[in-house]
Formats: C-alpha cells, sequence, structure tokens
C-alpha cells in the first residue's frame, strides 16, 4: 500500500516562500475586503439592487457549495497543523515553548485568512466573483506550485504534506471552477424563496385529508434540501476521516516499517532475556520476528481500513437520520426526537449548540475513529495471533485448548438449551382455537427449577454476549452525533446527541418550509409597493378583491380555516403573526433573506 | 475490615460427614416424596378435599417467601461450586481432571436434593407442613453443627465457607420457621382469586372515565402485587450480589497480604532493574512499597464496595422499574416497553426466556458486579496514585504538569466558550411580544465561521467526556436486565433486554387482573353447580334475573357496553372468550389454579 523509504529526506524550502505569500495574501485580502465593504455599503443605500448581504453566507438561501468548500480548506488547515513544525507560516523553526501558542494563533488566523473567499462568493455581484476567482487560483496555484517543488517533506511520512494537502486542492480548485462559473453565468435570479418547493409543500399540506399519502409521496420524492448548516458539517466530517485515517497510518506504519528493518540476530537474544524461545535456530527466529511485524501491520492496516469504512457507513446513515428528524419535525413529531414535550424556539443553550454543532461533530468523529482503530486492532490482533496463526502453524494453541477441554459444559448446554426449546414448542404451548396458552403448567414449573442452575451458567454466555454487543455497537456509533449512546430515559445525558438536539431545534425554526413559503408571499406583496400593511392583511386572510359577493366571503371563510389549520399545525409560526402589522416590523423578521425586486410577479396581481 | 492471617489451616473434617448427611437427606427425601405423591393422589380422587398441587410451585396462588428461599439456598450452592474442592460430596480429593464433570452433576444434583422442600410447601396439607419443617430442620441443624465444628477451612480464605454459608442458614432458618407458622395455623383459606384485588381492579376499570384519576390512585395505593417469578429473580440477585462480593474480596485481599508480608529488601534490587528508584535507603524503600500496596488494597475494597452499592441500588430501581413495565402492560401500553406492536401472549421464545430469566439476570448481575468492580478499582487508582499522592508527597505530579503545561488552551477554550454564551444571550436572542427569534443573523454566521476551528478543539473534549459518560453509564447499568443498553431503535439485539421483554409477555399473559377477576367469577359460578354454562354466559352479559323488565334491558346494554369496552382495553383476553361456551374448556383455561369449595358465595347467588 505505502513504501516507505528510510533514507534521510532533507528539508525542502519552496521557490515561493509561505511566509511572504500569506503577507501578500492578507494584504490582497484586505484590499478585496475593502472593496466588498463599499460595494455592500452601495447595496444598501440604493435597495433596488441588493442582491446579497457579505456575512449572510450560512443562509439556507446560498449555495451550499462555496460554504462547503470553504468549512473543508479551514479543517484541513487545522487537521495539519496536529505535528506540523511550524503552525503559523510566519515564523521559521518555531520553538517547543511557543508552539503551543503559534498552534492557538494558528486556529484564529486560517479562518480569516480564507474570509474573503466565503464573502466573494455571498455578495451576489459579477465584482465579487472576479475578485474571488483571483484569490482561489492564487491560493490554489501556489499551493500546487510548493507541493511540485517539494513534493517530500522530512516529516513522519515523506509524502505525508502532499497528501494532506490534497482535500486543500480539491476544495480550491471547486472554488476557482464555481467563481468562474457564476461569473459567467451571473448571479443566479432563482432565490430560494422565489422556488415553488415551500409553495407546493404548503398547498399540498393545506389540502383535504384524503389526500395525505399524497402529500406524504410529494415530500418523499421531492429533492429534499438539506439545510445548509448539516450539509457543511457532513462534509467536513468527510475531510477529517480522510485526515484522521491518513495520521493514523502516517503515525504508526513508518515506525513498524523502521522497527523492521531493525529486526537483526540479537532479537534472539533479547527474547531469550524474556523467556520466550521462537527456534534454536537465530536466523529462524529473525524471519519469525519479521514475520510477526509484518502480521501486526496488516492487522493494524485492516483496522484503520475498517474504522474508515465505518465511519463512512455511519456518516450516510446519519444524513438519512437527519433527513428523516427533520421532516418529522416539520410535521411536529417532536416526541420522537426529544422524548419529551419541547417548544421549536431559538434558545440560548440551542443558539450555541447551533454555533458549535460542526465543529463538535467532526471532533467526535475523529475521537471516535482513533477508538474505533485501537478496538479493531486488538481484535484483529486476538483473531490473527490467537486463532488463525496457531491453526496454521499448528502450535500455541490455547484459545482452542481451553475450549476444546470445557467440552462437556458445551455439550451440556447445548442439550438443556435444546431441551427447553423440544419442551416447549412440544409440551407447554397449547394452540386452541386460533389461541395460544400455556399448557403443562405444573411440568413447565418443575423444568424451571429443576433447569435453574444451568440457566445460571448459560447467563454467563448471554451476559458476555451483551457486553460484547453493547461495547462494539457503541463504539461504532461513536461517531454520530445523531444517535443517544444511552438509554432513552437518559439520552439528555450523552453530550453530543443533546447538542445535536438543540442544534436542530433552531434549525427547524429558521427554515421551516411553512415559515419560507409564507416569506415568499411577503416579499411579493412588499415588492408591489403601496398599501403594503393592507395588503399582506388581505393575503393573509385570503381576500384578494374587496367585492362583498357571497364567492369572496366562501373564500374568507374558508382562507380564515386554513390559516388556523396551518397555525394549530405549526406552532412554531404563532409568534411570528403579531408582526405582521406594519412593513417595518415586517421587514424586521426577513432580516437576512434577501430582498427581490426585478422579478415577473404573477401571484400578488389581481 | 477482615483480619487474614497467613498461618497453615490444617484441612478439618467435621463430625457430621456430608457424605453420609447427603445419603440419608435424599433417602429421607424420596420417603418424602413418595408419602407426598400418595397425598396428592388422593387430593385429586376426592376433588372437594384439593388444595393444592404438589409442582405448581411458580404459580401466583403461591407464598412467595417458600420459593425465594430454596432458589436462594439452590444459588447459594453453586456459588460455592466455583472454588469448592469437591464439588459432590460423594467424592473426596476429587481430581482436577473429573472436577469439570463433577461440577456439571452437582449443579443438577442440588436443586434435586432441595426439591421435596418446595413441594412440602406447595401442597397445601398440614402432613406437607410437617415434612417440610423436618426436612428443613435436619438440613438447618446438620449445615450449623457443620460450620460451628469447622469455622475455619484451608480454602483461599479460611472464614470463607463460613460466609458462604450465612445466606443458606439464612433460607433454611426462614424454611423452618415458615414450616412451622403454616402448620400451627393451617392451609390458609384466602386464596388468590378470592381476594378484592382483582374485583376491585376491574370495578375501577369499568366505571366511568371521569373517576379515572381515582383509579390511577388506587392502584398506585394498593399494594402491588409482584409475579412471583420477578420476586424469585429480585431475592437470587439479592443472594448473588452478596456471593459476588464475597468471591471478589476473598480471590484477591488474601493474595495482596500475603505479598505485602513478603516485601523485603530485595524489592529495591527487583525495582533497580526495571530503572524505578524509590529511595536511596533499602528500609525506606521496604516502607514505600508496603504503603502502596496497602492503598492498593484500600483501592481494591473501595471498588468492590462501591459496586455491590450500585447494584443494591439498581436491583431498587429494576423492581420500580418492573412494577411501572408490568402496570403498563396491565393497561395496554406496548408500545412503550417493547417499541413495536406485539401481542400478549405465550410464544415459544417467550416461554422459553420465562425459564430461564431468573438464571440470565442473576449470572449477569455477577458479570456486572465483576467488570464494575474491575473498572472502579481502575479509577480509583488513577485517582490515589495519579492526583491524591502526588499532591501529598508532592513528587511525580505527571497529571497536574500536563494539566499545568496546556494552560493557554484551556484559558482561550473558557473564554471563547464564555464568548459565545454571551454573545447569544445579548445579540443573537431577540425577545419581542412574547416570542424569541433570531437577532442579528450575519453576525451569527460571522461567528459561527470564525469559532469553527476552536469548537473543533472543544469538540474533543465533548467527545471525551461522551466515550466516559457512555462507558460509566452502561457499565454502571449492566446487571440490570430491564434497560437495554443500545439506542431504543436496536433494543431486540440486547439479548438480556430480548429474553426479558419475552419473559414479560408471558408473566403477563397468565397474571393479568382482570383475567384473574373473571376466573374468581368462573371459580364462583362452577362452585354452585347447575345450568353452570347458562350461568358463565349470563354473569358475562351482566344478566342475574330473567325479568323481561325495562330496567334488566338497560342493565344488558350497559353490561354489554362494559364487556366490549374491557375487551378493547385488554385485548389479551379475546383469545379467552371462545372457551367460555362449556363447562369442560373452562375447566382447562384454570389449568393449574386451584379450585374452590368450602366457602361462601354471596355473589353468585341470586
Amino acid at each position: 500500500m505505502f513504501y516507505f523509504c528510510h533514507r534521510v529526506i532533507l528539508p525542502c524550502d519552496p521557490t515561493v516562500d509561505d511566509k511572504l505569500f500569506n503577507i501578500c495574501m492578507l494584504s490582497v485580502s484586505l484590499v478585496v475586503m475593502l472593496i466588498l465593504a463599499v460595494l455592500s455599503r452601495r447595496n444598501k443605500l440604493c435597495q433596488g439592487f441588493t442582491r446579497g448581504s457579505p456575512a449572510n453566507f450560512l443562509d439556507q438561501t446560498q449555495q451550499k457549495g462555496m460554504a462547503m468548500a470553504v468549512f473543508g480548506l479551514v479543517f484541513s488547515k487545522l487537521s495539519m497543523l496536529v505535528i506540523a513544525p511550524d503552525p503559523l507560516p510566519f515564523s521559521k523553526d518555531t520553538s517547543a515553548d511557543s508552539k503551543e501558542y503559534m498552534k492557538i494563533m494558528a486556529i484564529f488566523y486560517y479562518p480569516l485568512l480564507y474570509y474573503p473567499l466565503l464573502v466573494c462568493g455571498t455578495l451576489q455581484h459579477k465584482v465579487g466573483y472576479v475578485l474571488g476567482a483571483l484569490l482561489s487560483f492564487s491560493h490554489f496555484g501556489v499551493l500546487g506550485w510548493q507541493k511540485f517543488d517539494c513534493p517530500k517533506t522530512p516529516e513522519i511520512y515523506k509524502f505525508y504534506a502532499l497528501l494532506a494537502s490534497l482535500p486543500q486542492m480539491g476544495c480550491l480548485l471547486y472554488l476557482c471552477v464555481q467563481f468562474v462559473i457564476l461569473f459567467v453565468k451571473g448571479p443566479k435570479t432563482d432565490e430560494d424563496l422565489d422556488s415553488s418547493y415551500y409553495t407546493a409543500y404548503v398547498k399540498l399540506t393545506l389540502k383535504k385529508k384524503s389526500s395525505s399519502p399524497l402529500t406524504s409521496l410529494f415530500i418523499c420524492l421531492s429533492v429534499f434540501r438539506f439545510p445548509l448548516k448539516l450539509a457543511v458539517s457532513a462534509f467536513v466530517s468527510f475531510v477529517a476521516i480522510y485526515h484522521t485515517a491518513l495520521l493514523l497510518v502516517v503515525l504508526v506504519v513508518p515506525v513498524l516499517h523502521i522497527v523492521r528493518a531493525g529486526i537483526d540476530e540479537n532479537i534472539a537474544f533479547l527474547l531469550l532475556g524474556f523467556g520466550i524461545i521462537l527456534s534454536d535456530d537465530r536466523m529462524e527466529v529473525v524471519e519469525i520476528v519479521t514475520f510477526y511485524t509484518w502480521l501486526l501491520e496488516v492487522c493494524y492496516l485492516c483496522a484503520v481500513t475498517l474504522s474508515l469504512l465505518v465511519n463512512l457507513v455511519m456518516l450516510m446513515k446519519s444524513m438519512i437520520m437527519h433527513r428523516t428528524n427533520l421532516r418529522g419535525l416539520y410535521k411536529g413529531e417532536i416526541y420522537s426526537i426529544y422524548n419529551s414535550k419541547k417548544t421549536i424556539r431559538p434558545s440560548r443553550p440551542g443558539i450555541v449548540c447551533w454555533m458549535g454543532l460542526t465543529g463538535y461533530q467532526t471532533a467526535i468523529v475523529c475521537v471516535g475513529m482513533a477508538i474505533q482503530t485501537v478496538v479493531f486492532f486488538i481484535c484483529f490482533l486476538f483473531l490473527v495471533f490467537m486463532m488463525i496463526v496457531p491453526v496454521f502453524y499448528g502450535r500455541n494453541l490455547f484459545v482452542f485448548d481451553i475450549l476444546g477441554r470445557a467440552w462437556p459444559a458445551w455439550v451440556t448446554l447445548l442439550l438443556v438449551s435444546a431441551l427447553q426449546h423440544v419442551a416447549t414448542k412440544f409440551a407447554f404451548i397449547k394452540r386452541d382455537a386460533g389461541t395460544r396458552d400455556l399448557n403443562n403448567r405444573e411440568s413447565l414449573f418443575l423444568l424451571t427449577y429443576l433447569l435453574f442452575l444451568i440457566n445460571v451458567v448459560m447467563g454467563l454466555i448471554v451476559a458476555i454476549w451483551r457486553v460484547v454487543i453493547t461495547s462494539l455497537y457503541n463504539i461504532i456509533h461513536l461517531g454520530r452525533v445523531d444517535l443517544s449512546l444511552l438509554h432513552r430515559t437518559s439520552e439528555a445525558y450523552d453530550p453530543a446527541y443533546s447538542y445535536y438536539t438543540n442544534a436542530l431545534r433552531v434549525e427547524i425554526s429558521q427554515s421551516h418550509p411553512v415559515m419560507k413559503a409564507f416569506c415568499g408571499l411577503l416579499l411579493d406583496m412588499m415588492v408591489e409597493g403601496g398599501r403594503v400593511g393592507q395588503k399582506i392583511k388581505d393575503a393573509e386572510e385570503g381576500i384578494q378583491e374587496n367585492g362583498p359577493s357571497k364567492a369572496t366571503h366562501t373564500r374568507r371563510i374558508r382562507s380564515r380555516w386554513q390559516l388556523m389549520y396551518t397555525l394549530v399545525h405549526n406552532p412554531s409560526l404563532l409568534g411570528f403573526r403579531k408582526h405582521f402589522q406594519t412593513t417595518q416590523t415586517a421587514e424586521s423578521i426577513l432580516n437576512g433573506t434577501p430582498n427581490h425586486t426585478a422579478k415577473t410577479n404573477s401571484k400578488g396581481t389581481t
């Protein structure tokens, strides 16, 4: 898989110095930010031009890809910090004392460095796209050039720096392509609130009960929209899985290679010191030990691969679970997720959890992978050194010896177990007129008493099986924040799960399709101008003509019922109703969702 | 707590030889069984005399104490087998080869030895009580005499045999007293089915909705009747906790004492060989090592005590959970226990699980205690040797050094965490007209992005905390079968929990209060004789007079509704309704529940 070379690799200084490049990029970024600030202020002054706000990058209305790429980029930088000799590019040959401080500073520096990329994508303006393309091209170009200059580094494993920078290069390349495409196509006009997804959801929800299966079918078939924050979390977790696997391999395998290369005839004496005699021939001892270290390496790589696969599968299952949870919460099924009645409303812990969720999930995936690797490694070691190797070489068959010597116990347990099942089937169950009932109760009691002690012994196997299955299940699911590892009555004590549920509550309160549909309707009204307050009120009550005809009256009554129905099924919308009186407050709800101007509007006009 | 003496204890042969005693007891038991069989057959022939059946000892109608004591006795014997030199009393100085077989035979022998005690209590007859008292007195007397003769044995710890036989003596003493009391008072006439518990339950269930809180109050206040099987399981678990704690102490502490007694000046050289220099003075090294082994012992005893207390608390919580589950299942709340719709009916796996449950639970408690002790021991060791001793002696402060050196990281994390909470409280939540909403979304997004990396670092702490809390929770709850240790969607994979739920289903189907009340009513009818089939039908439909008055008609309609109500809320009763046509089948339902003859009956007569 990997070929490690034991020659000393000299430190390599790339043509493009990292320090110089970072200073240049910081200055360029500063200029870019200033330009974008001016543009953004002009946007705010002339409302008609408004398209986006520079810091609105985590809103549902934004392109998911950009935010995902930037977060992935930043996380890649963090994971390279773990064993980097110089955490910050501004100082070379950092001393061990100041490394700690450097790392803390780096944690704050890198998000700042890549921030302009996010802003360029968020401010929906051609100038922004040009600047974004410029920035991402220079980042990508320099990184590529450096890696081409110095593919090998004197760090633990010569290709580690190259392999670790692959996700960064991928993210930067995606950003380049995306900025160019956006520049060519221009800012997209199909806004989040205009899309038919929300209105279709509301229309189907408001329909009569008879169409309920159709509703669910629609919601199932329509492409489900993940909240941006969850999509970012999933992508960063994916990047984290790559980096953790890479680190796990790179930190251990080269050491094993060095150990294997250093095995010589002295090993026989060393083992003799511990009373282990593998063979009388010293060369054979060397061969055996070399073979064992090779097996060790194979076991380790298998464990890392297994843990990698387990985490990828768990990530996919998490996504499915997120979708189920979101859909359930949209429908008001709060109990199934929280196991208690809680309101869906932004709360203080909720927002703190929402801010941290991506970070927490990533860290939990990393820790989970490390623990999984260790556990799987131990399991593989046991399997190989206690089962497979002894069977192949026919010696050290401890496990089989122990199992074999206990055969009377196994046979007894098997026989008793079979006896219980057979007796139950033929003697203790009576089928009569389609029902089942107990039969021969006295014999059942007698057998229960006589087999009580053997059932205690059988219980030991059940207990060991319980310990094994519980540990494995919990270790495998350690990386998932959407599952509690505790019993359902104590779910809230699992910190990861409680963060997840809190964050989800904030997410739901901000991206509920019914609310979004209503916001879209409200914006349509506002764009029309004039009599806005009245119009909104009318829209809410379903009145679009003021004619006093009977049809209007019927429609108004029906609309009011529909409004009540909506509010009853979506109580989180209730809080917003008081704002509908004036345009001013109506605007404040939409704080952060972009305004729409230049578009045709067919629903608002009569 | 314990004082161990290192003098050699000579093997002690009690005056009453175990082999001779067992042979005598077996013969006496055989005679007793024959007498009881004759008595039981006579009972069956003259139905009017019937009081009990010899093997009906696990029925709800039986005294709980007897069965609990005998099961406890049998289990005590098993737990003494674990380190006994002679598993069976018939052979002395068993060779290691045949010990395995002897143990398996002993597992079948001891339940047989104590079986007559159970039968004497179950067959509700004065002769049975006399024989039972005789048997239990001779068991108790001989055991007491043996222990008085030889309080010390050459086994691992001199008083182990004495301490381990305490639960046996307790159980036997209880049986003696109980048999004497029963003989004096005579067989109790207040049968299970006559008690007002069941009829009161049904009457309250059938009342109108308005009295619902009263119903629940009644069910809460009335002494809850545990099924006999669960009571036996709980008692045996209690005995198991005692035996496991005793074994855990006895297997380790004497070894530590021997090690401590053997510490001399050579230990300094031995430690030097490993490169450990505790002190330059050899005597001081001896003192330090002695002190450390003493600390080790203290840690171990603390761990055992803690695990003992944890298991006692868990046993009590289990009992509360059993009661909640049973009450819920009586009311038909199947979903909350099984997480899926399942019928409450005896099934093949259900009966097998019901037979094994006591044994499985006991074994799981034992394994749980052992694992808990090991884990708590490691925790205490870490606490004492890494925290307390270094603080007292001011050296080897590894843990504090590591924590202290990382102070910039701690301070940063604390500050960032505080920043997030403060910002959320004062900037990101807007309270308006009683609702809470997000405010300053752009700043929230900016902060989320900038603090992303530090949140990853914070996530590492969350992940470690999650691992710790999950492991501790699951290890503490390992001994409980009424809790699944897996996530609620995978509960069925936990073997212990799935056995418990299966067994509970069988238990419920046999001890449902509504069914019991109906069986009581049915027996009352049968005792009256004549027109039984018609009477039962009448009773079911609430008709007691055949007068065609309007009042009867109304009552009949109301009774039918009540019947329907009962059946709808207790669907498990539905299966029994087809049997109500003939006396023959009605009797077959009651197979095993004792018949009632000589008693006044006020309800059945008009």
